[in-house]
Parts: C-alpha cells; sequence; structure tokens
C-alpha cells in the first residue's frame, strides 16, 4: 500500500490522503468532501487481517445497521496495527444535533443546532469552521462507541468467548474488552499545537490566554479547567492586594503574633482595638470574597457555556459505562437488554463497604499525625536529656516516618478509592466519576488540613499555623512545579529524543508513531485537587498568614504555563467531551466555602490579640464565645443571602439561553400542529 | 329564552343544556358530544346586550383567530349579566397537550399526553372520566385568559379608552380591567360535592381523606394541600409517642423543671445523668424526625404527581400577569409587543424599599415585645407598692395593649407586603407569589417566635417558655377553629338561610344564583401560615415541652375536617391548576428544619438538668460552649447528609418518570429522523 500525496488544500491534522483511499460512504453528499484524519484506532499487534477488515467495515457502515457512518483508512504500511478514522459531512452534522449543540445562525445568534435546519447556520459549508478540530474528533469518538451489533453475531478472526457479540452489546466496548483495541486518541494537529503554543505558554505578557483557541483544539472540559485557572488567577488579585497591604503597610495589625520578632518589635502598648477590627475586615472580607468569587465565576461560567456552544447540551439516556457488570435483562426506561444491577446492592456496598473503609483510612491519618506528634515530644524531650549528635539526627526521625508514612497512605488510598468505586458497580460515568471524586476529595481534605486544624484549634498554636502553611505553601508550589513539568520535559528531552528527531526530519512519514509514543494525559483530577488544596489554605486559614494570597497568584501565574506546556508538548492529545462547566468541582468549591467562613470565625477568636482586647474588656470567655456563635451564624446567613442574590448567570446570557427555549418549544409547538392538521380529528364516538 | 330541558345522560355540574342551545362550534368532532357547562363568568349590572355578544363570539372563535375555542351559553333569563362556558371535545385535548398532563394509556401507564396520538389513551372517548372535573375547569379558565386581540379593535358598546383593544393585548384581562367582568368562577357539582363531604369530614372513622376525589373535583394545589396535612398529621404519631412517654412513663426526665411540683415533687438525688441523655435523645430524635419526615414527604410528593398526571407539566412562557406595568416594547425573548420593566429597577425597589420597611416592621415588633416587658415589670412594682384591686385590674393592660398591638401590626404588614409587592412589579405570577409569600413569612415568624426566642435565650428561663408554649399552642388552636370554621358556619346558617331554602326547594332554577352568593375562597395562603407556625412551635421548642406533638396531633385532626367542611360548603368552588408539589412552601418548611437544630442544641444547653449535669463533671461554661458548638456542627451534617442520603422520590417513580422522558426524547428524534429524510441532503458545495 502506497502512501497517498496530501491533497492541495486539505488541513487535516495530518495530511493523509484523498478521499480515493478511504472506505466507501454511502451519503452523497460526503463523496465531493475532502477527509480530514481525525482519530487513530491502535490495534493488538496479533490481530488478524479478517478482523481489522470487519472493524473497518462497520466504522463504514452506516448508523441504522449498527456501524458508526464514519470512514476508516488502513494507516499506512509501517503501522499495520493501525485504523485511522474520519467523518462524513452528514454524520458529524447529525452527531451535533444529537449533542444538543448551539451554533451561530447567519445572524449571528446561538441556537441549538437542528440538522432539517442547517441552512440556517453560517459556516455550514465548511466543517472545519463550523465545528472545531475537539468537536469533531469527539464526534467520532461517540459515533464509535454507539457501534452495536444488530444481532447476535461473530467478530472474525477471534477465538472463544472473546469473540461472540450479542444482539444490542457495544461492539467497541467488546473489541477493547478483547484485547483487540489498544488504545483510540484523536490525532494531534501540529501546525494549530505550535501556532497556540506560541500564543499561550510562550507569550511574553503575564496574562491571557487563548481560551477560545483552547476550547477550539483541546474541547470543552480542558478550556473550563484553564478558564477558571486564569479567573481564579484575576479573583486573586484583591486579596493579595489585601494581604500585602495588612502585612507591610500596617504592620501593627499584625505585629503581636508576627513570626518575625527581630525587626518588627513587640510593641504593648494599647493598640489592641485596632487590632482587633483589623484582623475583623480581614475575616469578612475573606469571606465576602470567597462567596463573590464562586457567584462571579458561576456567571462566567454560564457566558462561556453560551459562547462554546454547550449552554443546551442533551441529557442522554446512557449506555451502561464499560465496567458495568451484571445480569442480564431489560432496562425499565428504554426496554433495551442490558447488565441489570439493583440500586439498593450498590447503597449496600457504598455504605457497609465503601464508607467504612474511607473512615478507617481517615482513622489511619489521624493516627500518623497523633503518633507523629507523641513520637516527636519524645524525641525533643530524648535529645534534651543527652543531647549527643545521634540524638540531633534521630529528632527528625518522626518528621521523616510521618511523611513517607503520608504519602504510602495517600498512595494506598488512590488505589482504594478507586478499587471501592469500581466495586459500587455504577451504571453511569458520571455517577461512577462523582462517587470518585467525592472520596478522594474527602481523603485529600482531611490529609491536608487534619494537621493544620490540629495545631489551629487544639494546641491553638497560631504561630505554628502560620509557619507550617507558609512552608507547606512554598513548599508544595516548588514540588509541584517541579514534579509536573520539570522531570516530563527533562524526560521527554533527553530520554524520547531518538523519535522527537525523526519526526523533526520527516513531519509525516513516523507521524502516527510519535504520537502513540507519548504518555496519554492523565486527566484533570490532579490539577483541579491541587487548585482546591490552594484554594483552602487561602480560604481556611487566610486571616492567619496574609500572605497566602500573594504566594497562590505567583504560584498560579507559573501553573498556567505549566500546564499549558504540559499539555501541548508532554501528552498525548486527550478527548474532551462539550460541557456546560466545571461539574461536580464547583459543588466542591462551594462547599469548601462554607467550611472557611466557619474555619475563618473561630481562627479570629483564637488570636492573640482578640483574646487580649476581649479580656481588656472585661468579657469572660463564655461570653465571648456567645457573641462568636452569634458572628458565625450571622455570617452564614449573609453569605447564603449574597450567594442567593447574585444570579448564576448574566442577564445577556438568561436572555439568550430563553430565547433558545423559547424558538425550541415554538418549534416542537408548530410541528405538532402540522401533525395534528395531517390526521384531523374524527368525530367523537361517545 | 325559556331555560332548556336537561339531557339524559348528562352529568354536568349544571344539567343545563342540551348542544343546541350553545354557540356553534366549528370543529366537527365536538358536535355531536354532550355539553358540561364548567364556569360562570359573571359581568356588570350595566353591560350592553351587544358587549355580551361579542364575548361570547369571542369566547366561541377559535384559538387562531384569538378566541377561546370554547362553548359559551347566554344563561337563563333572570340572570341576564352571565355567561356560562362549556369545553368541546377537542378544545380540551389540546390544552391537556399544551400543559404537559400526564394520563394512563391504554397500559395503565402514565404518559404525557399527546394531542395526535390520543388514541393510545384510555378513556379517551369520554372526556368526563379521561379529565377531572377540576382539570377542565382550570382548562376552560386558561383558554379564557389566552384571549387575544388579533388587530387593534374596540370592544362593542364600551366607549372611552376602556373599550380600546391593541393588537395582542388579553382580551379577558382587559375586559376585567375595565369593569366588564367581574368574576369567573367554576360551577360546584352538587352530587359530587355531596358525595366527597360523606367520604371527607362527615365519616366516622379517625384517619383517611378521599385524596383521589379532592384531586378531582377541587384540583392539584388543593389535593397537595390537603395531602401534605394528612401526611404530616401522620408524621407526629411519632413524636407524640415519644412526648407522652417521656411525660408520663419516665417522670424523672422531665421532673427538674415541670410546672407541676405539686404531683411529682423534686428528686434532687444524682439522677442527672439519665435526664441529661434523656434530653439528648430527645433533642436529637427531634432533629432527626423533622428532617426524615420532610424527606419522606418529598417522595410521597413525587408519587402523588406521578398519580396525578403533573409529573410533566410544561413549563411555559407566561404573559406578564394583570397587574404588571410598563413602556410598551419588544420582550427580547418572545419578541412579543407587551409592557417591558427592567429587572435592575425592580431590584431596586425591593433593595431600597421593600427590605427596609419590612425590616422596620420587624423592628416593631421587637420594640412592642421589649415596652411589653417594660410596662409589665413596671405594672407589676406598682401592684407589689400598692395592692389594690385597681392595679390588679391594670396589671392586665400590657397584655391587652400588646395583643391588640400586635394584632394591628400583623394588619398592617399584611396590607403592606402586599402593597410592597405589587410597587416591585413583577412580570410572573410566580415570581410575584414568591416574594409576597417570602415577606410575610419572614414576618410571621418574626412575630410568632421573637418572643419565645427572647425568653428561651435572653430570659433563659424554660419554665416560662413552656408555660407559654402550652397555652400558645391551645389557645391558638381554639381560636382558630372558632374562627376558621365555627364562625363562617354561623354566618352560613342562619344568615344567607333564605337563598340556602330556595336552593333546596328547586335546585335547577337558582343554582347559578346561590352559587354567586358564597364568598370567594381565600386561598391556601393562611392555612399554610397556619402549619408551618404550628411545625415552627414543634420543631424549635419541642424539647422543652414534650407534649406539643400530641396537642398538636389533637388538632389537625379536627383542622382535617375544619378545612375539608370549609372548602365544600363554606367557599365558592375555586379555580385550581395541576402542580408537582407544595412549590414554596416546601422550601419553607425545609428552612424551618435547619433553624430548628440550631435551637434545639442551644436549647437543650440551657436546661438546668444539663447545666446542672455540666457543673457536677466540673466544665466550665466556655468549654460546655465548646462542645455545644461541635454537636450543633456535628447534627446540621448528620442533617445535610441525611437529607442527601434519602432519594427525593421513590424508585419506582423514578423509574416511571425516566421512561416518560425516553419516550419523549424517542418520539421527538424519530420525528426529526422523518423530517430529515423527507428533505435529503444536497450535495456539499465545498
Amino acid at each position: 500500500m502506497s502512501s497517498p500525496k496530501p491533497q492541495e488544500g486539505t488541513c487535516g491534522p495530518t495530511d493523509l490522503v484523498g478521499p480515493e483511499s478511504w472506505s466507501k460512504v454511502s451519503c452523497p453528499c460526503c463523496i465531493s468532501a475532502q477527509v480530514e484524519p481525525l482519530v487513530l484506532i491502535q490495534l493488538a499487534e496479533n490481530v488478524q487481517p479478517n478482523t481489522k477488515q470487519w472493524i473497518m467495515a462497520m466504522i463504514s457502515a452506516p448508523q441504522v445497521s449498527g456501524g458508526a457512518g464514519l470512514l476508516a483508512h488502513p494507516g499506512e504500511d509501517a503501522s499495520w496495527g493501525r485504523i485511522v478514522v474520519a467523518a462524513p459531512r452528514c454524520s458529524l452534522l447529525k452527531a451535533t444535533e444529537d449533542l444538543g449543540l448551539c451554533k451561530a445562525d447567519t445572524d449571528g445568534n446561538m441556537i441549538t443546532f437542528s440538522f432539517t435546519d442547517r441552512d440556517k447556520f453560517s459556516n455550514i459549508g465548511d466543517m472545519q469552521t463550523f465545528l472545531t478540530l475537539a468537536e469533531r474528533q469527539y464526534i467520532v469518538k461517540y459515533a464509535l462507541e454507539s457501534m452495536r451489533a444488530m444481532k447476535d453475531l461473530r467478530i472474525p478472526g477471534i477465538s472463544g468467548d472473546k469473540g461472540v457479540l450479542k444482539s444490542r452489546q457495544s461492539i467497541f466496548q467488546k473489541l477493547q474488552k478483547a484485547g483487540v483495541i489498544l488504545d483510540v486518541f484523536p490525532l494531534r494537529h501540529e501546525k494549530k499545537l505550535k501556532a497556540l503554543g506560541r500564543e499561550w505558554y510562550s507569550q511574553k505578557s503575564l496574562w491571557g490566554q487563548p481560551l477560545d483557541r483552547i476550547h477550539a483544539y483541546f474541547g470543552g472540559s480542558i478550556a473550563f479547567y484553564f478558564s477558571f485557572l486564569d479567573f481564579y488567577t484575576w479573583a486573586l488579585v484583591p486579596p493579595a492586594v489585601v494581604g500585602l497591604f495588612i502585612t507591610f503597610f500596617l504592620p501593627r495589625w499584625g505585629s503581636t503574633d508576627t513570626p518575625d520578632p527581630v525587626t518588627k518589635p513587640e510593641s504593648p502598648d494599647g493598640d489592641g482595638d485596632q487590632s482587633v477590627s483589623g484582623l475583623m475586615v480581614q475575616a469578612v472580607f475573606s469571606m465576602i470574597w470567597s462567596t463573590v468569587f464562586m457567584e462571579l465565576w458561576k456567571r462566567r461560567s454560564a457566558a462561556l457555556s453560551y459562547h462554546w456552544g454547550s449552554i443546551t447540551l442533551t441529557e442522554r439516556f446512557q449506555e451502561p459505562r464499560p465496567g458495568f457488570t451484571g445480569i442480564l435483562g431489560v432496562n425499565p426506561v428504554t426496554g433495551r437488554m442490558e447488565p441489570l444491577f439493583p440500586d439498593w446492592k450498590r447503597q449496600v456496598r457504598v455504605g457497609l463497604v465503601s464508607v467504612p473503609v474511607v473512615l478507617l483510612f481517615l482513622g489511619l491519618v489521624v493516627l500518623g499525625m497523633l503518633g507523629f506528634y507523641y513520637c516527636e515530644a519524645q524525641m525533643a524531650s530524648f535529645h534534651k536529656e543527652s543531647g549527643s549528635i545521634i540524638t540531633a539526627i534521630l529528632s527528625y526521625l518522626p518528621s521523616v516516618i510521618h511523611i513517607t508514612y503520608t504519602n504510602m497512605l495517600g498512595n494506598a488510598y488512590r488505589n482504594v478509592a478507586q478499587r471501592l468505586t469500581d466495586y459500587e458497580n455504577h451504571r453511569e460515568e458520571s455517577s461512577y466519576q462523582n462517587h470518585h471524586t467525592t472520596k478522594v476529595l474527602v481523603f485529600t481534605f482531611f490529609n491536608n488540613f487534619a494537621v493544620l486544624f490540629h495545631i489551629a484549634f487544639y494546641k491553638q498554636d497560631l504561630n505554628l499555623l502560620r509557619k507550617r502553611l507558609s512552608s507547606l505553601l512554598i513548599i508544595s508550589q516548588v514540588v509541584n512545579q517541579f514534579t509536573e513539568v520539570f522531570v516530563p520535559y527533562i524526560v521527554d528531552r533527553f530520554y524520547s529524543s531518538p523519535e522527537k528527531e525523526l519526526k523533526e526530519d520527516d513531519p509525516e512519514a513516523d507521524h502516527l508513531q510519535a504520537e502513540g509514543s507519548l504518555p496519554a494525559f492523565p486527566g484533570l483530577f490532579a490539577e483541579y485537587i491541587e487548585l482546591l488544596v490552594q484554594f483552602g489554605y487561602l480560604s481556611l486559614f487566610s486571616c492567619v498568614y496574609p500572605l497566602t494570597a500573594v504566594l497562590l497568584l505567583l504560584n498560579n501565574i507559573t501553573e498556567i504555563r505549566g500546564d499549558a506546556y504540559k499539555i501541548c508538548c508532554l501528552f498525548r492529545k486527550p478527548f474532551s467531551p462539550p460541557e456546560t462547566g466545571m461539574g461536580v468541582w464547583q459543588a466542591a468549591f462551594e462547599l469548601l466555602g462554607f467550611v472557611s467562613v466557619v474555619s475563618n470565625c473561630w481562627l479570629l477568636l483564637l488570636a492573640p490579640r482578640v483574646k487580649a482586647f476581649t479580656l481588656d474588656a472585661g468579657l469572660n470567655t463564655a461570653t465571648v464565645l456567645v457573641y462568636a456563635i452569634l458572628v458565625e451564624h450571622a455570617l452564614i446567613i449573609v453569605k447564603l443571602i449574597l450567594a442567593f442574590m447574585i444570579p448564576d448567570e448574566p442577564d445577556w446570557v438568561r436572555i439568550k439561553r430563553e430565547q433558545i427555549e423559547y424558538r425550541s418549544m415554538k418549534a416542537v409547538s408548530q410541528q405538532k400542529v402540522k401533525r395534528a392538521s395531517a390526521s384531523e380529528l374524527p368525530p367523537s364516538k361517545s
């Protein structure tokens, strides 16, 4: 098979082919269209030629007969175990309607795409302008995953149970489970990627990401992550300014308990009142800031969702996710044959297995912490008694053991959380993700904040808290940047260099080879967790260490570039579905906002200044506590009112959304009238 | 005009007429159907014959030409100023589809009604079985309110601006504003009403209401109120049992602070521990009970909603409500000409007028309360000094003044709340209702609970709280029952008797006359408020007075009968739209549940037993407060987890709902495929 020449004017990611060498298309509209290779399917090495032929035939088969309605290409000579997939125009358009994407009409308004009314939409002639690259690639994945066996059949070239397909079974899932298909990934578009990188991580200016281009190239979920990172970084400016102001221009506000008694000597003269009001202002500011920030982000998120056409995504009745198992039966909702698993069994598994195991791990975290404190105290007294070098070195032992223990526990927990969620046997991908995320979040919170809460509320040592917080912030940033960007960069640069060189020499030939050699993108989970922990440090403990926001701001400016470089250069391009927002992470950030009100309120009470002030004012501890309770409850009420009062979407988005809804309602009712008048009502029999 | 003879087999509320004397129907299917009078329109006395003729013509005109598509009858000789309205079959069915009502198909499953597929539904031949009476009457109202002028025109017989109709203006609103239409109400169905009354308020058995029949006769919102009342009454059994148990079988638990020291002498021996744990158990029980109750009600509510076919009600793009004013312009969403009023102006009015006025009234409540306490203390000391009969009588003066003041304030506030909400100029009826309800609720809460909270947390006098609570419960019940049922009954019995007698003699002739003479139903607002205040007494202060639930249980058993009698016999039948649940009241009850956790937690702390116990244990007040804070936060977290864990709808309802959604999605996509194949895709031009 000779490598076909690239066609003039084709701007596909690999200028692989003209239409002639692709599988036949049944639809008349798509014959003359140029073909753009979008997705690569990686097959196992031992796959038989007739199996590959059958897979390609299924991919090209129309959707009504269980195929994907796509175009398949067997790839070049050297890469036998690969199938390159493209999509004809009408399959792309039909899927756009299925997904409920909005597109700009000829007047420039975004409206839900309708295949019948397709001529109303602008750019409808050119699929590469009408849909983004990420959307086209996601649609291919979606079509591949929709392939179903229409009757019981056997996959050619695969013996035994592995090759048996039951009616309505997902072909793609079966092929993956049977080990025939090893991997599927979207092809990267070198030119676009380089242009994106120039604008994104190589730019000189401090701020501004090309969010629309990120959305076009990488797709919804990734674009939302970077948009949030962007917005969050901007939002850090006010608390950073306040933090700097408090630290450097109003040293008296934080003086009594600064960790730096050399430069700013204690001033015990009666400025307690000012100090207290300063702390108060900061705590209230922090509370209002976190609320307003999340509310404004919701508005920004709604605007982006409109702008990117994902405001009216269709909620579909999903097929079970690949890992789902159960007894074959009829789904009561859809009437399809599929594995069934009763809800109560899942609930029993969650309640009697997952919850106790998670609690056990939380207990282990606490145990480790207590053990650490105990050992440290023992060591310190031991060192005091016999102050030799050996005991001095030994006094570091508890810390080392504790860090090792925490790390091991974290790794074990990640594993366990995955397995527990697998065992819970969720039918829907979204439910699986929610349960998994919740498990990891609970543990991460505990693991990161238990020590800080212990120091703050049990030991009540705000100086130690401040030290711990600042070292955590600085160390974790350095470690993160190092492990996330520097190490992969080095590995990429020096260890995978031969392939790189090859690619530089002949960009066409081994393009697909290079594509496959990059590691898969690990997902945004770890990135979101990192942001959340940061946000936790800031919102939970900010009134103790005003510089938190400044440090986070600096971190985020590098984080944006690091993450951008990582996703562009160090990993294979991931699939990224259209999304309406951050999903479960939105809830996690909002929850943290609530905890922060409580935390700040009680931290304030423990501040030595406040303590001194209340004693000076002749209040006993009980009275102060009662006031604190009142303040806490009032702050929570204020927060709720604020969150309620700021609308979740800007007015113009609301109007646009309502316009879309109104049009679709009108369209449905007009259609009903047409159908009704077509079949006129016969006279009543009664 | 001679009164037409009733037709054999017609079971309309007034057996008024056969089809011949009604206005003409254009639809061929409806000619042979029997005609059931459903709604009565009351005109002003001075209305010209040609105006009445025109109104009847518009009512009979098809909906495409701006009419209501209904049947109109000029009424009998004596009642010139009336129009009786009925609905032809196809108008009823089309409105059923418009509203998104679910109906049973031939297999007995509830599915969203579709006019085109109407033959799939059972009882489709007989409108009086297919739709409930309340649904038919609501549909008539809905169709009347949908009448629009198709071009600028003048209402015949009305001079001046009052008679000018602009294009797209609501005819019905205009006629009401011009004073031509005085009233519209659904006709009552004597036979059905009597049968319902027998089953409902005249029955001997303690429990059980004919909810389905209530729904059929009175409609969604009223049926939901009585269902809630029913469910709530059942739900009171567990706390009543616990309350009785605590009061009579475990006297020691509440002994130290019972208001009855004669029968149960103080036992100061060390049973503090048991007492404390008892109180604890009760507070935790109360918290769990209120959460579980509201969650179970949500499930019950979802089941009722499915059962009554209101689970998939269409959210429509409503016309502005009658009271809404603004500058005429184009609605950006619907593109219709209508009055517009900017949101920010409304927000300014809410923020700068409504909120301060409401706060002022809340301040007046507090002021009144403080004044009362001050005067009472003054009077008491005055009486002590010069103990004459005059001062003894005078010592009642503060109470009398306070009660009068509170009543006057309440009446003034009701008025003010209405006016403020009018002034806020809400476009949608639902928005108006929400703002009005919120205003009234805030004040009612304050007015009812401020004194109790003052006694509990400021005076910290739990004995007084207990006395006040029990007298409030008993007195308010007696007063409620008296004013709500007994007074109207007496008025109805003795003052409106002449008409009643007439009606008894000749049920046909003056039926419509009698109908109009009853007062209009005042709505469920006051009823819900009453339940909410009760629920407040129970959930906020139950750990102080364990018998609250018992008293409420007794009250509710009579309340059900009283409310039922009232709505059946003392008021005109109201229109009641199909509803999916309790709406804003659901949120109010849930909010109260949260406040109750906080309240119970701190009340517990004030209980003398607990105080004594903590002192015995050698804890200082601050430590106890810290524990209380921890317990409170933990309880709120438990409550949130409980609420999250209990699904809001039973599994079977979820499956049914998803079935309905899946079918409608399938129907839409099949239609799309049909339309798409009808207009085949032309070859791409690119």
